[in-house]
């Protein structure tokens, strides 16, 4: 019987692994660099909590199942809810404000076909417990501090950042009712996801009394911050206060050094409910790549959950459009196998010291490795190379006549004598 | 609306991951300090992955799901079926020996009580493609030094190691068929688990007419190595041969060092049917808490799934009761909260370049915080003394008169001006 691994998930063998890895230690590096606290949840939640956030329509698109005892979950297809719902367990003990991050695995049941996975990995970065345009600026920061890590500059990655008030106060200006704003983000959302007919259709069904889809997209695309923060002064007191917290924003990320990544482009809307006010995309400048993180502000993200109203903002990115987009412009990192130290006997008789000497090495911190066949020391050396050791320590008979090892680099070719004792030896020499 | 979080599901609040992270950092160290290589697979496979290892009746045991398609899904409960799919997927690629650690979440649909955990996660280390009972020293050996990591000696923790051979071979003294051992291995395995009188009624209507559970269980407790592997000898040539393998593993256990934690003990069978030959499993002495790790030698894992003959050895550890214990013996690591630099303006209007300077050092690699709020030089101290910062930096007046901060060390409170270009001297202060 031949089993297929299941359609739109994917399998990391060693090679996969260590670049996975390497993401994650990138995101973990970020995070913590900026002060924030990682945590995790359960892989699955009681459905009742994507429904509540979502509509029952949610069902559809994820992976759910019943208990034994008639309980509904469904494996998680995003991290918010669950964020929601440990926040609001314990709103009043945690210290504000929440700065928190996570890397969880998520599923969606997307329909298996290429590029479609239904178990990815994302990047969640929340601040709660703070309406202050610098904890917008600190989580879009993050964001291009991680980048910077990549080796992705300004060049390759841009941050559209936008406030879904001066977006409202814009399509005001075209007639489109303040009431009616959420529908035309929505519809704006998906603009670039659709064929331009479809979009026009759809948007004119809906507002094309008001303002044709080409002219709108037209004014979205080439609104100035000026111009724009200008218009929403005019638009009376909430709309002048919008202008005031984006400018600040905009100084924010100025001082925190994120300004060069980002752009002010009042097309990113983003389609979820509940965005209240900065929305934020990052897209690759090279290619039509699907967004590479989202995020946005919320003001109320614990009040369905019976929780203190908490205002916050955060973002996501996914594991895969980012190697994807590494890839492409070669930046991916080398993640070749690697062990510190192989251990080789120059005599079979001399294993059992060989095999001491590499317990000794592994227990004082060093990843080592040995052969399990007993073969020519040449042979041995060649394993060494094949297994990515930077040294190769050979016990020959020196060990029981003048108690030392023989030390190999590999890379240089370089062979010296060790006293078999002198780890700060080794230790020198790998940190060449 | 109050929802819940699922029973059975743990929620990583920040203290808890820290925990989490500190016993993953040390099963990969350990890991990779053997020369491991990390994997991973999907959360879920096709059912019928389990069912083939396991019977139909596995279904009721796991949190089933079909997808729109009609396909039949199943989180995983172990890791070893996914193991199986990948290596026998690519086993003519793979090098060998396949030396592989993986640290997977899983599901189990217990039913819900106390101490009873649907989802966890478990280390698991393989050895696949050698067939030498140094392989199984190895595996047994990263086991031990996982311990020893964690502060657990030989005073805290046994492995109990045994073979199924050897434990045929005394069954068969007490004349219990070669042929009926697995059904006794079945029963063996759960008399830990089982009130006495239930176990003794369970054996004895299978093997009473042979030997009694009493005496079965008097004869293994009180079994001697020596004895053992005699008596083995004296049974023909398998058994021989079991015992020079065991003989041989013995003596590699000692020559990595293990050996301190390791006891000979026959009652350790193993309840999974795949075993063949050394098994062991880990246990606290100082409770009655369940097994720490369990695993053995197995003779064909991927045949099942059309891949080539391919023996392995390995094991499984569960992070549950790894925490648990650890907090029973006080072994538990101090994983509070910490950063290393708390940046502080002496004044408001400095504010800007106290953000500047927590930018340029998030850059050069640290991890830094400051108040988002603007508040007294006292407050920001105690705030960043709450934090667990290392380090406060003061921007002062002095930054735009000498181009120098004041750097306290907080645990010291001991004070001076470094040059605000002065990297060095930061590293330096943190290093003490």
């Amino acid at each position: 019987v031949k089993i297929q691994p299941p359609p739109g998930m994917r399998d990391f063998y060693p090679e996969d692994m260590r670049l996975q890895n390497w993401l994650f230690d990138a995101w973990r590096s970020a995070s913590l660099a900026f002060g924030f606290s990682e945590y995790e949840g359960p892989i699955f939640e009681f459905l009742e909590l994507y429904e509540l956030k979502s509509g029952a329509g949610i069902a559809s698109e994820l992976f759910a199942f019943e208990d034994r005892g008639g309980r509904r979950f469904a494996l998680r297809p995003e991290m918010t809810p669950t964020l929601a719902r440990m926040v609001a367990a314990r709103a009043h003990a945690l210290p504000r404000p929440i700065k928190w991050f996570s890397t969880p695995r998520m599923c969606r049941a997307e329909k298996p076909q290429r590029g479609r996975l239904r178990e990815f990995f994302q990047w969640n970065v929340d601040i709660l417990g703070l309406d202050d345009p610098l904890a917008d600026a600190e989580v879009i920061a993050v964001a291009a501090d991680f980048f910077r890590r990549c080796g992705l500059g300004p060049a390759e990655v841009v941050i559209g950042v936008s406030s879904r008030v001066i977006a409202s106060k814009l399509l005001a200006g075209l007639g489109v009712a303040e009431s009616d704003a959420p529908r035309a983000f929505e519809l704006i959302d998906r603009s670039d996801r659709l064929p331009p007919e479809v979009f026009a259709q759809q948007w004119d069904a809906a507002f094309g009394k008001q303002v044709s889809a080409g002219a709108m997209l037209e004014l979205l695309k080439g609104a100035d911050l000026e111009r724009c923060l200008a218009l929403c002064r005019e638009a009376g007191p909430s709309g002048a206060q919008a202008a005031d917290v984006f400018e600040q924003l905009w100084q924010w990320l100025d001082t925190l050094g994120a300004r060069p990544w980002c752009a002010f482009d009042p097309r990113v809307v983003r389609g979820l409910a509940y965005y209240t006010g900065v929305v934020f995309e990052a897209h690759a400048r090279s290619a039509a790549l699907r967004a590479l993180l989202g995020g946005g502000r919320y003001d109320d993200l614990t009040g369905l959950l019976d929780g203190p109203r908490l205002p916050g903002v955060g973002f996501g990115m996914g594991d895969a459009p980012m190697i994807e987009l590494l890839r492409e412009v070669d930046r991916l990192p080398h993640t070749s196998e690697t062990i510190e130290v192989f251990v080789i006997d120059a005599d079979p008789k001399l294993f059992d010291h060989a095999l001491q000497i590499a317990a000794r090495l592994r227990q004082a911190g060093f990843t080592v490795d040995f052969s399990y066949k007993r073969q020519a020391l040449g042979k041995q050396l060649k394993q060494a190379i094949a297994r990515g050791a930077r040294l190769a320590v050979i016990v020959g008979d020196e060990l029981a006549t003048r108690n030392e090892l023989t030390v190999k680099h590999l890379a240089t070719g370089e062979q010296r004598a060790v006293a078999s004792a002198d780890l700060h030896a080794l230790r020198a020499l790998l940190a060449n």
